[in-house]
């Protein structure tokens, strides 16, 4: 507990009457059924009203969504002038933003379970569509499915929950609530019940009309087929406790995801939709949705950074023609600190990028390094991209050319609230800044984005 | 509440100490893991120490496993001889017994949630493993599927549960639990969270390696695929809440299950595994597992009664030979009273029976019916089994020429704690009764149950 007697926060009386508080069983908080969630549930813009084809001509595939964190807002931003196109309210401290398969929607989770839909065809992009989905969320995906079984680019979302413990199933164009189901159930190993299991990342898969929904404290990856959303099917497979975050291998059949309390990386085949193999860790995995890239001596891997270990770990992903190495933790690339929250990469790239998000040194949070490919054993270079507060999330642009690198500053703290840096990633030299955005953190290019490259 | 008061059972102070108690909140049962399960598991006779063949020379598929409710145990009666052959200590009132895909193992589920197998190959039929699966039990069913996809038979076992609100996948030769999913979702209608909703019902496929798993309070019908059973697939079909029982129709395609507070029949469609209908009818269905028979208008039917309504409605199964008629109640025969639990044909038998067990005249509840196939406008004949108890339950033998129905004494009250009145199916002429049973109830030819025979 802080020291907020010592601060002169509290007296001693206040101390003993919050004392005395903190000692009440906490009530259970409220849930939210499906109802509650339709009568949450403003459409803006109703299809009909909405763009036949991209009003803007820009190009809108390179736009970036921004978080800015504290204003509850993202920022979209042109990735060819760098001008902000609009700044439009999402829900509070936004986790992440999907794009749909054809890339002109966006879809905005804020970790308040305020969700918000994006049309990117309008001249100027507006939210046309929100709903309440939940009181704390960090997971938004779409169908991206097109195939035999049917053409589900554009048709369905999915959220997935922290509390109420659940995902849920919405319409993709107007975010109308359709269908939730609880992940309330037994944890993977000892087959206790948990009352709360937060639904982490969730992936759509590119080969199936499945999403991967990750079931932290059960450790199940749940495959929910969509294909009849009001009925869905759902494969239940025991992976590893404390399921996170993680992204596809370079080939898109195995889902890399963070078990990050049990120091795990978990395989999963998505196309024969079982767990093909567990890779320890050091402390605490984070890899954003990690880094595909090809090592020079092991071949193809995926990378992830840790916020308890200063190490970049690479694992082997290629089972056809490095068999030997496959599901392996092949190589550790040490980092000057941990608390890392993101690694980046693109396939065009010779680099590696990583940041120390969470340092605990306040020069190392605004560091950041990165790891050349073909001479992987140490880090290339480091450097610190702002004065001031937090370097955090990598992403390039379409192009694959640039990349933006969110300086996370002090919303309270005029000129020191934060901005975009933006490197050329040729030559790692610093090209421009987008300045005084409000806490920006995460970004989503809708090209990169749509098509799962890191 | 009872007029403790006025007949001195209470005091003044007792009747307020007790409505004190009353309006506390009450606390939550206590939930039970797969350890729990594991650690409370007994193999008392392992596989390698059972026969290898059949050591009796009886007809064991014509043994009768009949619950002794307030006895806690099970007879086995051969449905030959009438002899006890064994009775073997179960779970307290037994709700069903279901057999093995071979039939040689009978499978006993208690309302406490004790699950006891039997091996009818032993000379003396024995309880070769138990386990506590939970506090509150209805269901028990096996794996059954034999095909392209494997030989499930004499595999795995299931158990549903009302409290904790779970099923439990067992190994079917000792019941070593393997895996626990809990039924805790949202409502099919509202998607209203639901923290125990209670499995009914569950239905092995004969076609696919797939048992259908009924959940009351939400209104779901769970589809698991059990090929991978610590991995298991489900599809959550929306229905119609308070499912409960139901077997299946004639061609073994289309589960009828009554979703009782509703008033209505679902009907699964097991091989498309979807909704095919559902079937208004009287107040609170309650089929057991139906009566399949073919009406002289109607064609193929489906039979149900009902505890609170005087009425066997006819459901037409036949989609393809009859399509004007299908999924719709196309025939009620009245009966001289509601309270009815049960409703049981065979293939080769000219009638259907049916009890009125609850019925709160207790005459009614001793009388059953018999409705002639051929003429199903009115009830046959109605008539009194005993001149005490309640008359439930009717089971055929083997060979379909008997049907046993059971006297519900009172276990306190010798001379009429219960017996087995045993008929003449072409007659309707009594032909024997076993004497001096403790309180039968339902009971389960191992032929008949194998093979879904009603």
């Amino acid at each position: 507990m802080p020291d907020w007697g010592k601060q002169g926060f509290l007296t001693q009386a206040d101390t003993e009457v919050m004392a005395k508080f903190l000692q009440n069983e906490p009530p259970a908080p409220p849930e939210l059924s499906l109802q509650q969630m339709k009568d949450s549930w403003q459409l803006i813009t109703p299809v009909e009203e909405r763009p036949v084809a991209p009003e803007t001509t820009r190009d809108w595939q390179n736009y970036f969504i921004v978080t800015l964190r504290d204003a509850g807002q993202v920022a979209i931003i042109d990735g060819d002038t760098y001008e902000v196109v609009n700044t439009v309210d999402s829900g509070y401290a936004v986790h992440i933003t999907r794009m749909s398969a054809s890339g002109r929607y966006a879809y905005v989770i804020g970790r308040d379970g305020r969700l918000a839909l994006i049309d990117l065809w309008m001249e100027k992009p507006e939210v046309v569509a929100r709903v309440q989905i939940c009181y704390d969320a960090r997971s938004v995906e779409v169908s991206k499915y097109e195939g035999p079984e049917g053409d589900f680019r554009d048709k369905y979302a999915i959220t997935g929950c922290y509390w109420p413990p659940h995902f849920a199933i919405l319409d993709g164009q107007t975010l109308e609530p359709m269908k939730v189901v609880s992940s309330r159930s037994y944890t993977y190993d000892t087959g206790e019940f948990h009352p709360e299991p937060r639904v982490a990342s969730i992936l759509a898969s590119h080969f199936k009309p499945e999403w991967i929904v990750n079931i932290k404290e059960t450790g199940q990856v749940w495959i929910v087929n969509y294909t009849d959303p009001q009925n869905p099917s759902i494969k239940m497979i025991e992976a590893a406790l404390f399921l996170h975050d993680g992204g596809w291998d370079s080939t898109k059949r195995y889902f890399m995801v963070a078990a990050n309390q049990s120091n795990k990386i978990a395989v999963v085949d998505a196309l024969e939709g079982d767990l093909e193999a567990l890779v320890d860790t050091p402390a605490v995995p984070h890899p954003g949705r990690g880094a595909n890239w090809i090592d020079p001596e092991f071949g193809p891997v995926w990378s992830s950074p840790h916020l308890g270990d200063p190490a970049v770990v690479s694992v082997a992903t290629d089972p056809v023609n490095h068999p030997e190495n496959a599901w392996k933790s092949v190589r550790v690339t040490p980092l000057p600190g941990s608390g890392s929250l993101f690694i980046k990469t693109h396939p065009n790239s010779k680099w590696i990028w990583v940041d120390m998000t969470l340092n605990s040194d306040p020069v190392l949070a605004r560091t950041i390094c990165v790891i050349a490919k073909d001479d992987p054993a140490e880090v290339h270079k480091c450097w610190e991209v702002s004065t001031y507060g937090r370097a955090v999330h990598m992403e390039y642009n379409k192009q694959g050319t640039e990349v933006w690198i969110s300086v996370w500053g002090d919303a309270a703290n005029p000129g020191e609230t934060g901005e975009i840096v933006i490197y050329n990633d040729a030559t790692l030299e610093e090209k421009t800044r987008i300045k005084d955005l409000i806490t920006p953190t995460g970004k989503f290019n809708v090209y990169n984005t749509v098509n799962d490259i890191y």
